[in-house]
């Protein structure tokens, strides 16, 4: 298990200065984007193949960015699309991740009431009760969370996360095309998202680590730079958590309004851009990756620098 | 796989009156509700060792309600409590509840978007797709989901849904007692839930079954009796799920206002109310969770009798 003592925000922004930039690497498998290599070594006949062969992709990948970056992000959807045996995997990856010295984000957008939240909560975090022994499953620095449910079904993830110095992140502006169905709705004169995003900035400021961020993040989309910068604003202590950097369509410099001083306060991630930036019939994938990887740093670079 | 090919309202409908009573028994194992006899037997010294004492509680649950009941709702969470051997105890409890014949909601109240809202559905109901071949993963006839993403989210779960002939129940308006921070916030004159609620009805009516009703249901909170009555009125086509009967407090009574005639278009469920309804150390715990079944059926048919 993680031994983690240290407020969640502390070691993240001193795991983000240490690399030097905000980059994140989404950990997502997906079968038809894998390496030809994999897929013939490891076959593709059930989903325990399929899963062994995701595995083998993920710990080669964590290898690569592991020197170039602070953070990765696996979707548990493409795990969990492999039954038990791709949870397994995902037990592998995370473990692998934390010994390469990651901060891992499990990004499984959990949402629950109760004690239904709370066993969410403890599986990603600090493990699963049973007579009086914790027994880890995920293990995960931090999870995203969805909150529909409003404040008290999110209190069993918070409790969870602060018994164990882990994070949440909020989801609050979505970076998909049609976020705005509900996000956008004006309530009480103003939109859904900034009705989340206040009561996100309220919960984080409960627990402020000494970097002066709080341990509940916002899930902010990349494709959305206006809103990016009008909620840097609003939630000046809160980390963003930013997806739709790269494959879905969010350019670098529209970033620059989510970062604080010194390019904190954000993190950038970018999963297909990087796990699979190559031909599957490319023989040497992983160096089409390390580009990859190493092309996004500079982007974020070039932008945290400014800031 | 489940071989179905009739619409899912069509089917549940038919299954529901046929035991003549709309209650949902929600499989929510928890280890320290167990029967002392379980967790004696099975240990309880790892994961895989609950999950075990997890599956026979759920199996032999299954098999006392079968013939009362039409359908059943594991939550995914306190199966994934147990990693990956929980998820395997999932798959094995979702495969006996298909073979004794009934109709399974997996309550996983997922959500993400495009090509991962993909991976989570296609899991859930036909099975995940490798080099052209199909492999079930959970196979539930039914999933929860949260509207937050909007439509375009959503719309993967639909499709994977409409494909093979199985239903999509929406969070409209959840049991939780602070469910009102974002889900009654007023929204352009009305409450943010019921924006959710039209949404749900107009997915609906794209596909009506036989019955009259859609493949796209919502899940309304027992513990909002007022609001059930409204929403009924407003969604005549939607299956309602209704969580929160029994130990989170909600009342028969209460639900007169979610049916239509024949007591149809509402599953209430309960969960700790009958797979927890012992005492830990009652040998014969089985006779009374029929006992809490058949009372919570009795208890629903002298609603929907009314109805």
């Amino acid at each position: 298990m993680s031994t983690a003592t240290a407020h969640f925000a502390d070691r993240l922004t001193a795991a983000v200065r240490a690399r030097g930039n905000p980059l994140g690497v989404g950990v997502d498998p997906r079968w038809e984007q894998l390496p030809r290599e994999l897929r013939d070594r490891h076959g593709g006949r059930s989903l325990v193949e399929a899963a062994a062969a995701f595995e083998e992709l993920c710990t080669r990948v964590l290898d690569v960015v592991a020197p170039l970056v602070a953070v990765v992000k696996p979707q548990s959807a493409f795990f969990e699309a492999c039954g038990p045996a791709g949870l397994a995997c995902l037990q592998n990856v995370l473990h692998y991740a934390r010994r390469l010295g990651l901060v891992t984000i499990l990004d499984s957008k959990r949402n629950d009431i109760a004690s239904t939240a709370e066993a969410y909560a403890d599986a990603a975090f600090a493990g699963t009760a049973i007579d009086g022994a914790t027994h880890p499953v995920w293990d995960a620095d931090a999870m995203t969370v969805n909150p529909y449910l409003g404040r008290d079904a999110l209190e069993p993830f918070l409790r969870s996360a602060r018994r164990s110095a882990r994070g949440v992140f909020v989801l609050v502006r979505t970076s998909n095309a049609g976020a705005g169905m509900f996000q956008d709705l004006p309530c009480a004169g103003k939109p859904l998202y900034q009705h989340v995003a206040e009561a996100v900035g309220a919960w984080s400021r409960e627990n402020l680590g000494r970097c002066g961020y709080g341990d509940v993040g916002a899930v902010v989309g990349a494709t959305h730079p206006a809103e990016l910068k009008q909620l840097r604003q609003l939630l000046p202590d809160v980390i963003f958590l930013i997806p739709g950097f790269g494959a879905q369509g969010g350019k670098a410099a529209d970033l620059a309004g989510a970062f604080r001083a010194e390019g904190q306060g954000a993190v950038v991630n970018s999963s297909r851009g990087i796990t699979a930036a190559f031909d599957p019939d490319d023989q040497s994938w992983e160096s089409a990756v390390e580009k990859a990887a190493r092309e996004a740093v500079a982007a974020l670079k070039a932008v945290t620098s400014r800031a």
